[in-house]
C-alpha cells in the first residue's frame, strides 16, 4: 500500500485519481448532466489505465519471462477490452466497432507518429529493430486482412444475408486468435531472440518492483473500478458528444482510442524521448495488433454470451479504409528501420486527415 | 519406357494414375454419377500434371539454358491451362475466371505460405534471393493491375458497355504478353545472373535424366490425356460440388486451383524441405505471374477463335481483391529476404480467410 | 539576351519556340480552327516550359541554397500550375482535376519509368539514393491519401453532401501546404545531407551561368507567355480531342500531362543516360509530389478567389485508383535504390495500360 502511494505521489499522472470518486458522486447528484459525466469519466479512466498497466507489468515481471510476456501481451489493452465490454452489453455495438478500428488506427498512426516525431525532435535519426517492427506489421496487416473481408464481401452483395456475415465472423474471430496464439510462440519462444531489445523495456520506469500480492490486488481493484467508470463513459459519450458539436464516428473513432491508449502512450513517448524507439515502435504495432487479433475476436465471441444479439466483424467502409491505410502507412515506415522527425510528421498528417474527415462527416454516414 | 517405369515406381504421387483409365471407365459406365466422377478426374489429374511438369524439365534440360528456360517458363503451367481450356470450350466463363484467380491466390499464398512454414519447421531461419524475388512479385504485382483495371471501371459505371470491356480485354491481353516475354528476356538473357540460384534447380530431384524423345512422346500424350479428363472434370465439378455442399465459388478458386497445381506444389515444398526456399519462392511466385502474364492473356485470345462467344478480363470484385491482397502479401513477405515458421503461419492465414469465405458465401454472390 | 539567343540555339528544344508567335497569329485568324490550335498551342508550350524550368534554376543558384531550393521546389511545375489556372478560370473543373491526377499519374509513372528504362538500356544495373527516393515516395503516399479522402468518403454515402465535400477539401488542401512546408524544412535545412547526391545536379546541363536580371526577366516574360498560351490550350482542347478521336479523361490524363512536364522530362531522361539516376528519381517522385502537395491545395484555395464556384478535392473513383497504384508501383520499385532496365518496362506497362484504358473509356464515365 505504501509502495502504491508512493508511485501515486511521484507520477503526476496518477494524480488524476482523484476523478474516480467525483465521477461516482456525480452519477449518483446528476444522472442528467452527460457533458460532465463524460469529462470526469475520461479523467477517471486515464489514471486507472495507468495503475492498469503497471500492476500488468509488476505480476509479469514476477511470474517469469514466457509467461510474463504472455500476461502482459494478453492484458495490455485491458482497459480498451473493459470499455468494449461494456458498450457491448449495452447493446451499443457501433460504438464497440468504432472503438476496435480507432484504437487500432490510433495507435499505429498516433501512437506511432507521435513517437517518430517526440524521438526525433531531440534525435537526429533514430534505429529501431525492424524485424521485431516487421513482424508486427504483419500480424496488424493480416488482422486488417481479416477485418475487412466481410465487410468488402457484404459491401459488394446485399443479399449475402446476416446468416453469412455472423458465420463469417465467428470463423474470421477464431482464426485470429489462433494467428495471435502463434504470434506468441513466436515471439515470446521460438524465436525470442529477434524481438530481443524491445523485451522488458518497460521496467526501468518503475521504481521499486511491486510485491506480488499488490500487484495482483491492484490488477483486480482497478479493473472493476475500469469498468464502473466505463459505465458512466458509455451513457454519456453519445449525448456529450452532441453537446460539444462532434460526430459519434469521431467520438468512437478519436476520443475514446485516446482516452483508452493514454497510459501506453505515455510509455512509447517516454521511450522515444529516450532514444529507446523499439519499444515504442513495440508498444504502439504491438498494441494496435493485439486489439486487432484479440480484443477484436474475444468482442465477438462474447457477444453470444453477454450481449443482447450476436456481433459482426462487418465494419463500415470507410473504417475498413482507414484500417488498412494506417497499416500500410505502418509497414512502409518501419520497413527500414530508420526514423527522423518528418517520418513522423508524415504519420501523424495521416492521422490528421482521418480525425478531421471524421470531425467533418454528417452523423448519417456511419 | 523402362525409365518411366522406375520413375512410377519411385514416385508414390504416380501410382495415382490408375485412376485415369478409371476414370474414363466411369464416365463410360454411369455419365450421371458427377460426384463419382469429379472425384476420380481429380485424382487422374494430379499424377498426370506431375508426368507433365518431369516430362517438360527434361525437354528443357535437353534443348540448352535459354530454350530450356523458355520452354518450362511457358509449359510449366500445361495443365491449368489445359483444364481452363476445356471449361473455355464449354463456354464456362466463371469456371475459367475463378480458375484463373484462384490459381494466381493459391500459389502466391498457399504454395509460398507452406513452403515458408514446412522449410521454417525444419529450420530456424532460412534465406532466399531477394532480387528474383522481386522481380517476380513486381511482375505480379504488375499482371494484378492488368487484371483489375477492366473490373475496377466497370463495377464504377455499368453504362459502360461491353465493346469497351471487349476491346480493353484484347489490348490487355497484348500487354501482358509482351511484358512476359520481356520478363523472360530479363531473366534468361541479359540479367540471368540475378536470377542464379533458382535457376535448374529442379532437376535433381530425378535420377537418371529421361532422353529426348521419350520426353517429348510423354509430354504429348499427358498433355491429350489432361484434356480428356479435364472435360470428365470440367462436366462433373458443378454437380459435384452442389453434392459436397461447397459452393462454385469455392470449387474454382480453392479446389481446381490446388489440383491444377499439385504437382509444383510438391516441388517446392520439397525444396523448402531441403533449405532450398529459392527454389519454392521462384516455383510459387513464377507460376502466379505465369498464369497472370501467360495463361489469362492466352485464354482470352483463344476466346474468340475456340470459344462460343469472346471473353473478357473483367473479375469479380472480391476475385480482384483477393488477388490484389495476395500480390500485396507476397511483396511484404519476400521483401526482406528472409523467412521464419510464422511468415509461413501468416501467409497461410491470409489463403485460410479467403477459403473459409468463399465457402460460406452464399451462391449467388459471384 | 545574347547568352538566352546562345541557349536557344544550342538547345533544339527551344526551337519550337517558333511556334508561340505563330500560335498567337492563327488564334486571331482562324479562332474555330481547334484542332489546329490545340497542335500549335502544345508545340508553344513545350519550349516556354523548358525556358520557365532553366530560369527558375537559374535564379536558384543566385540566391543560394536554402532560398534557391526552396525556389525550385515552388515555381518548378509552374507551367503546370498555370494551366490549371486558366482552366479554373474557366470553370472547367473536370479538365483541372484530371490534369492533377494526370501530372501525378505520368510523373510518376512514365516519367520514372522511361527514365529506368533509357538508363539501363545503356547500364547493366543503376543505383541511387534510397533515403531521397523513399521520402519523395512517402510525401507522395501521404498526398494521395488526402486526396483520396474525401472521394472513397463521398463514394460511400451520397447524402454527405457538398457542404461536407467543401469545408473538408480546404481543411485537406491547408494540411497538405503544412506537409509540404515541412518536407522543404526537412530537405533543404535540418537533414539535407540524406539529400546530397540529388541537389544542384541539374545545373551542369546549362553552359554559363544567366545573370540574375536576366533569369528574372526571362522568368516573368515566359510565366506571362505561358498563361496566353494556355487559354489558346484550355479552349481548344475538348474540341481537339473530339477531332483526334481522344476521349476528354485521355486528354485531360494524358495529354496535358505530357505537355506540361516536358521540360522536366528532358531532364530526367538526360540524367539516366548519364547514369545519374538519382537526379531522374528526384524530378520524376519531386514533380509528382509537389503538384499533390502544393499545385492541387494552391489551387483549391485559389478556386474560392478566381473560379466561378469552388473546387473540391472529390475526384472520379478510377482517378483515385490510378493515382494509389501510381504511388505504389513508385514506393515497390524505389524501395531497393537499385534498376535495370526491365524495372523501367514495368513501370510503363503501368502507364500504359492507364493510358490504353482511358483512350477506349467511353466519354459518359469520368
Amino acid at each position: 500500500m505504501k509502495l502504491l502511494l508512493h508511485e501515486i505521489r511521484h507520477n503526476p499522472l496518477l494524480w488524476l485519481l482523484v476523478f474516480v470518486p467525483i465521477a461516482f458522486v456525480a452519477e449518483h447528484l446528476k444522472p442528467e448532466a452527460h457533458t460532465l459525466l463524460f469529462v470526469l469519466s475520461v479523467f477517471a479512466i486515464v489514471p486507472l489505465a495507468a495503475l492498469l498497466s503497471h500492476a500488468t507489468e509488476a505480476v509479469a515481471a514476477k511470474t517469469g519471462d514466457a509467461a510474463g510476456g504472455l500476461l502482459n501481451a494478453t492484458l495490455g489493452n485491458l482497459t480498451e477490452l473493459v470499455i468494449a465490454l461494456t458498450a457491448l452489453k449495452a447493446g451499443q455495438y457501433l460504438l464497440v466497432k468504432a472503438s476496435i478500428a480507432g484504437a487500432i488506427v490510433t495507435n499505429t498512426l498516433f501512437m506511432l507518429g507521435a513517437s517518430f516525431l517526440l524521438g526525433g525532435l531531440k534525435f537526429h535519426t533514430q534505429e529501431f529493430n525492424r524485424v521485431s517492427a516487421r513482424m508486427q506489421a504483419g500480424l496488424l496487416f493480416l488482422a486488417t486482412i481479416a477485418l475487412l473481408v466481410p465487410s468488402v464481401l457484404i459491401d459488394v452483395d446485399a443479399h449475402a444475408g446476416s446468416d453469412f456475415t455472423q458465420s463469417l465472423s465467428v470463423g474470421l474471430a477464431l482464426l485470429l486468435i489462433v494467428a495471435y496464439a502463434l504470434g506468441m510462440l513466436f515471439s515470446l519462444k521460438t524465436h525470442r531472440e529477434l524481438f530481443a531489445s524491445a523485451a522488458h523495456g518497460a521496467d526501468d520506469e518503475h521504481g521499486a518492483p511491486w510485491p506480488i500480492g499488490m500487484a495482483l490486488a491492484t490488477l483486480a481493484g482497478v479493473t472493476v473500478l475500469v469498468a464502473l467508470i466505463s459505465e458512466i463513459f458509455v451513457e454519456s459519450v453519445q449525448k456529450a458528444a452532441e453537446a460539444f458539436g462532434m460526430t459519434p464516428a469521431f467520438v468512437g473513432f478519436i476520443v475514446v482510442a485516446l482516452v483508452g491508449g493514454a497510459a501506453e502512450m505515455a510509455s512509447a513517448f517516454s521511450g522515444a524521448r529516450k532514444n529507446r524507439l523499439d519499444l515504442s515502435v513495440g508498444i504502439a504495432l504491438g498494441s494496435a495488433s493485439q486489439i486487432a487479433l484479440f480484443v477484436a475476436p474475444v468482442l465477438v465471441l462474447l457477444s453470444y454470451v453477454i450481449g443482447p444479439t450476436p456481433m459482426d466483424l462487418q465494419f463500415w467502409p470507410g473504417a475498413v479504409a482507414m484500417m488498412l491505410i494506417a497499416t500500410m502507412t505502418a509497414m512502409f515506415v518501419t520497413v527500414g528501420g530508420r526514423s527522423a522527425w518528418f517520418v513522423g510528421v508524415l504519420v501523424l498528417m495521416v492521422y490528421l486527415i482521418f480525425a478531421m474527415t471524421l470531425y467533418l462527416l454528417p452523423p448519417q454516414v456511419t
